[in-house]
């Protein structure tokens, strides 16, 4: 599989890369960021944060928008920033062009129903063929987190709820923490996935975390002035379940946050340092 | 003069805000954005920081992509940035829609041309306009700093330069240090200012530097990798200029580093701790 670079910028003494590349699994051309720690020319391999964006987003907005970077260099952690759906002319969108579905709204789901069972299989492309790639190319270790905002919070838990033993850490901001039961998630699990609810338990973390048979470091940061929280977001939910389950689950609640990348910033290095420590990175 | 508060986002402790007002000297509605650290909040007054952004920048570069709030909210200083040119359907841009002239690029001088002259008057608002508004509105000091980038870096320049007194401090990144001598600054200034080249001159980093009467403490980084850096930035005419007046320039060349705001978010908290130091700001 090639890879063609089409970006590269010196970044805290690191560099953060964009890259093109035929998607086996989504069917299209598909670009991803990796920010690569001054310590990936060293001669080692280097642990890997996955970030899963929000709706509407690229793999631009983390890389300029979090300020990650410059913990990251210290940390010596490579990040590797995703789509956040398949592109390309090819590839059907939402019928109405809506912002929450189709086109920057992949879910982080495997589609089964037509038009979008063919190409809407980001879980599949950011779960191994992303990792598969990375790990060829860069110098990548197998030891991977997984972290998102948004959309992107709900693909981090259901990524590694779903495949114990693949990732070392887990955390998100402001999750959609059980989208069988919000309007984002209802529209979007309807339509990739079908009518029949059952399905759609396979892809709530609030449903999964019940059922996990992996105890991970979670994370989760939810600012209490975001828009979304109580429609859409539903961390308590989260919350209820995995005290239930007796999943080790840290619920921040931020006061005064909103749903933007200011919020963002202002804990990313909080969770850089959680998947750090999972991932048995040495601050130098 | 009324100022209406757009946005209010939580950052760092602190908050980021935006404003639409109107402004007087450039006859037209503007916003700018407004960073207020949480020691905003304990009723004393605070020294602000000027921010200049470059060429098709609006208020929220800076305050999305630099990475600034971190160590502002630290040490307790405001930073606010403007606009880079008056906007509004009544005010005449580039006639031919061209993105380094016109809307988005007011090269923070004063116009004395037309169609511009009414209009594209951004030092006064810069220098004087904004920081009245900024010291009555806000819990500001008139303690300022000025910095910038590219166009927005020779707009810190010339801002400084000129008025004795008014800075602590000034620093930039990639400014574009002798505009006379580049194709963005004749463009700017053949247009703005008229051909007499004379009128440039006053307008010119690398010219006012041989003429000032203070000695601020200025700092200016340049990215080795920038693609305007031989065309169009040219900081060792400043360099030279500097040197042969005697003016305290600390230039570094960052070897790798481009034009973006990776560079800028690289060595940001450098140009603080500058700023800081000047005004007086110790930090916690």
């Amino acid at each position: 599989m090639s890879l063609e670079n089409i970006s590269c910028q010196k970044s805290f003494g690191g560099w953060h890369k964009r890259y093109r590349h035929r998607s086996q699994v989504l069917g299209c051309d598909m670009v991803f960021a990796v920010y690569l720690p001054p310590q990936a020319e060293q001669g080692g391999k280097l642990p890997v944060l996955y970030w899963l964006s929000g709706l509407t987003c690229t793999d631009e907005n983390f890389m300029q928008k979090a300020g990650a970077h410059k913990l990251a260099a210290e940390l010596g952690l490579i990040i590797v920033a995703p789509d956040t759906s398949p592109r390309g002319t090819q590839v059907p969108g939402d019928p109405d062009g809506a912002w929450d579905f189709g086109l920057g709204a992949g879910f982080y789901v495997n589609a089964t129903q037509q038009p979008w069972a063919a190409n809407y299989r980001m879980y599949d492309y950011v779960v191994a063929e992303l990792p598969a790639l990375i790990e060829a190319h860069f110098p990548a270790s197998d030891k991977r987190s997984v972290s998102g905002h948004s959309m992107g919070g709900h693909g981090a838990l259901v990524c590694a709820l779903r495949n114990p033993g693949r990732y070392s850490s887990v955390s998100a901001f402001a999750p959609i923490s059980n989208p069988m039961d919000c309007p984002w998630g209802q529209k979007a699990f309807s339509r990739y996935l079908g009518d029949d609810r059952a399905r759609w338990r396979e892809w709530d973390a609030s449903v999964l975390v019940a059922q996990a048979s992996e105890r991970l470091p979670l994370l989760v940061d939810q600012g209490d002035r975001d828009d979304f929280l109580e429609n859409q977001l539903k961390p308590q939910v989260l919350q209820q379940a995995a005290q239930a389950a007796g999943y080790p689950l840290q619920l921040r609640l931020q006061p005064g946050y909103d749903h933007s990348y200011y919020f963002i910033a202002s804990f990313i290095d909080d969770h850089l340092r959680h998947h750090a420590a999972a991932l048995g990175v040495e601050r130098a």
